[in-house]
Order: structure tokens, then sequence, then C-alpha cells
């Protein structure tokens, strides 16, 4: 199925305002049952997943683009977002979909859309439960997937995700990312989990838990309501100021 | 003074050849008497100092661009080379300056360079000792300046020096930064000083060498000759198989 004769004239229109060749994609990650998890959409007509992105309007600087990508699909609000690559290869263009997606109908877009492009992505961080996303013009679906079982992604966009994660890890002591991806009251339990999706290892919980208190950075609330009244664990969250100071040097932790 | 008809004829021509509005600039660093240093070329016919920088060819990836301005303006050999940021701003465009060198000439030429410039920046960790700078077309200088010690530069090119040298200090345990700025052989003080101007802080220096030689990551050689025959510092080079094991999952040394 092709794109309906009314989004095409919309893209058309629009080719004018946009920095030709330059687009953004946005890697937006969430936390959910212990795992790491990538918001992808389906696009219409193509049977293919890709990252939420877009193009660069001529009067927007590139943040600008990439928050309005993250407010059109989640609703942009207390989302950590950095850029962390660009990606430039002779192989980004994808004449083939394209003609699978818009037919032979717009020649002067077909064009547009099938020279290379260059783009520049961002990963985001926030809290699956506090969003609800939505699907672009381009696209009819969009769903949370596992970062470990991604379905087969559009041109280099699995690439992308990849280099989006071994970003966060490298960046893993300077990153707010137990505050952006954690609902705001957690276990210690909930926050090691987080801990070792994105270290990929096991943590000794007796260890993890005693150099976790030792930071100084959290609040302990009252007990989280379990089934059985002993035994329940505690509930923490951040303490801000705390936090953010000892990030500026690097959560030296792992 | 402006460029010359043939220097104009030669960019012109070329200009079907490369991307429009995307760049491609280097932060190259060095060390030297103990401070980061950073190559800038400065333009001819205006007072100003760039960071060596290139357009991108249709041909090219931006790495390839990248590599290119590396070969030509250091001879490319043992750097080591990492995109870090790509900068979009509304104001990358600087028209009075281009008309101060190009003059009004060449309109075709004028419009392409005064479009807003979409850059993807590089940093480069070398070894000063080993190339020869040499500055490029645009150019008719090139020198080190100390880090902390820049001069007035084009456009944004201050902010983007900073930016890659806290990019450098955030990745500091899985950069080869010891490798690509030391010479071959070096002592433990000289490591000491590297440390210290990429933490921007004083160290101990007996906890220092503690730290540093359990690494297991050093090949200790003859002492350093010296004036006196006592007190002569060893000299150590990197065992590079233990090093880049270690990088893999980050030196965590500090």
């Amino acid at each position: 199925m092709n794109l309906s004769t009314d989004q095409l004239n919309q893209l058309s229109i629009n080719i004018d305002h946009w920095v030709p060749g330059h687009s953004v994609d946005c890697v937006i990650f969430g936390f959910e049952d212990q795992k790491m998890k990538v918001l992808i959409l389906k696009l219409k007509g193509i049977n293919l997943w890709t990252l939420p992105g877009g193009f660069v309007r001529k009067n927007q600087n590139l943040d600008e683009a990439a928050i309005s990508i993250l407010k059109e699909r989640v609703s942009f609000q207390d989302v950590f977002l950095n850029q962390f690559h660009t990606f430039g290869g002779l192989d980004r263009k994808d004449l083939d979909s394209l003609h699978e997606l818009l037919g032979d109908q717009n020649k002067k877009l077909l064009a547009w859309l099938g020279q290379r492009f260059i783009t520049t992505c961002y990963f985001a961080l926030l809290n699956i439960k506090s969003v609800v996303p939505q699907p672009d013009p381009m696209s009819n679906q969009c769903k949370w997937v596992d970062l470990n079982n991604l379905p087969i992604l559009y041109a280099d966009h699995k690439e992308i995700i990849h280099k989006a994660f071994s970003h966060i890890r490298i960046q893993l002591n300077y990153l707010p990312f137990g505050l952006s991806l954690l609902p705001e009251f957690f276990t210690m339990t909930d926050l090691q989990s987080l801990y070792e999706s994105l270290l990929i290892k096991k943590l000794d919980r007796g260890n993890f838990q005693k150099k976790m208190l030792k930071l100084g950075i959290f609040e302990r609330h009252k007990k989280k309501i379990t089934g059985g009244a002993h035994r329940a664990p505690f509930l923490y969250s951040f303490n801000l100021t705390a936090y953010n100071k000892l990030l500026k040097d690097g959560i030296g932790f792992m």
C-alpha cells in the first residue's frame, strides 16, 4: 500500500522548508521488566520497522529537530537527550523501499528522498510508564522492543541502536540514567537490574547495595507493600542535589 | 588579501563534487612541554585562525573525509581518530568573512559557501614529534597552540575544541590516549603530567606510580640518561596486548 495522495502532497510541499540530505534519528530507550527497550515505528506500505526520525527544517538547529521528534512521538517531557553520532555512509539511501512506498507519482519527491541522507543521531532515556508513544505520518504503529531482540530494521537503524547503546555504556558514570529510566520510587533490586542490563553482567547483591548506599545520593522511603509483610524491600528515590553533584565528576561506581 | 583567481577557480570547479552544506572539522590534539596542544591554521586574507577542516565529496563517507584532512595536514600515521559531535547551529555561516576572503568575483561560490554548514567533528590524538603539519590551500600557516591559551578562532571553532576535550575526558578510561600522545618511551612523570592535563588536577606522585604499575600494561626499559647518574628515572613503553585488553573494559584508574 502506498501513501495517500494527501500525505504525498503534504511531504512535497515541505521539501523546500527542509535541509536537503540531512536527517535526525532518535534512539529512545526505556527500561521495563528488567530489560532495556527501544521505541520503533512501523512504516506504512512496507513491512519494515524504523527509528523515530525526521528531517531538519531550514530554520531549525539539529537539537531542535531532535526535540520536535521527541515531542511528537512521546510528548517530550523529562527526557534526557544526547547527540551521539552522525552516520554518513554512501549507502544511506534506499530507493527500492522508497519506490515501494511512494510509487512513481512524485518524481521530485522521490529524487529528494533518494539522495544520500547524512543522519545525526540522538539517544533519549525515559521512564516508559510516563509516555504514550504515537506513530508519525509515515508510520501506522509504534512499540517498545527488547534491545536484545530487535526485528529487521530499515537501512542501518540496527547499527545506529547498537552504537547508541555503546555510547551509553562508555558515558555511564556521567549519565543520569537511573533518574531517567526508573520510576520516581524504586527498590535497590530495580536499580541493580538496570545496572546489570547496562553493564551486561550479573552483580553481587550485597556488594551492590553497600556500594550504592555509600554514594549518599538516595532518599529512603516506606517499604514497598508486597504480599508478605516481612522482608518487604525499601523504596528509594534520588536526592537530586547530591545526584547531580556526583554526576559532574562521574559516578565512579563500576 | 583575497584568494588568487587560480585558487578561486580550483574551488569553484570542485563545488559539484561536494555535498552541499556539510563539512568536516578535525580537532588534532598533541601533548608537549606537559601541556595539551591543538593544531590550528591561519586563513589566507583574513586574520583568523581555524581548525583543519574540509568538505565532503559526494563519493566519500564522513570518516573518509576526516581521514583525507588528516592525511593532508599531518601525513596521517598512527593517529587515533574519533567522531565526537555534529554542530548544526543556524549561525554556522559567516558571509562577512567570506566576502573579505573571496571578494565579489564568484557569486556562485559565495552563495554555495554562504549557506549554513552542518559540520561533523572528529578529534585526533597524536605524538607531536612524529608529524610536520602542513597548511591547506585556504591557509598560509599552521601551528600548535596551548589548549588553555587559544587565540580568537573562526566561527564556533573554540566551542568545538572545548567540546572535543570534554568528550576525551568522559571517555578517558576507554581511549588509548597514553599510546597516542606520548612518545614510544616515556617516564612515569611524563605519564603523570599527561593524566594531570586531562583530569585538570594534580595527582600524588607515589600513589599514581603505584596504581599505574599495578595495571600490568607497561614494559620497563633502561633508565633515562640524565646529567647525574643516580636517581635517573626508568623509561617505560606500553605492552600493547595488555593495554588493548584493559581498554576494552575501561581502565578504571581514576
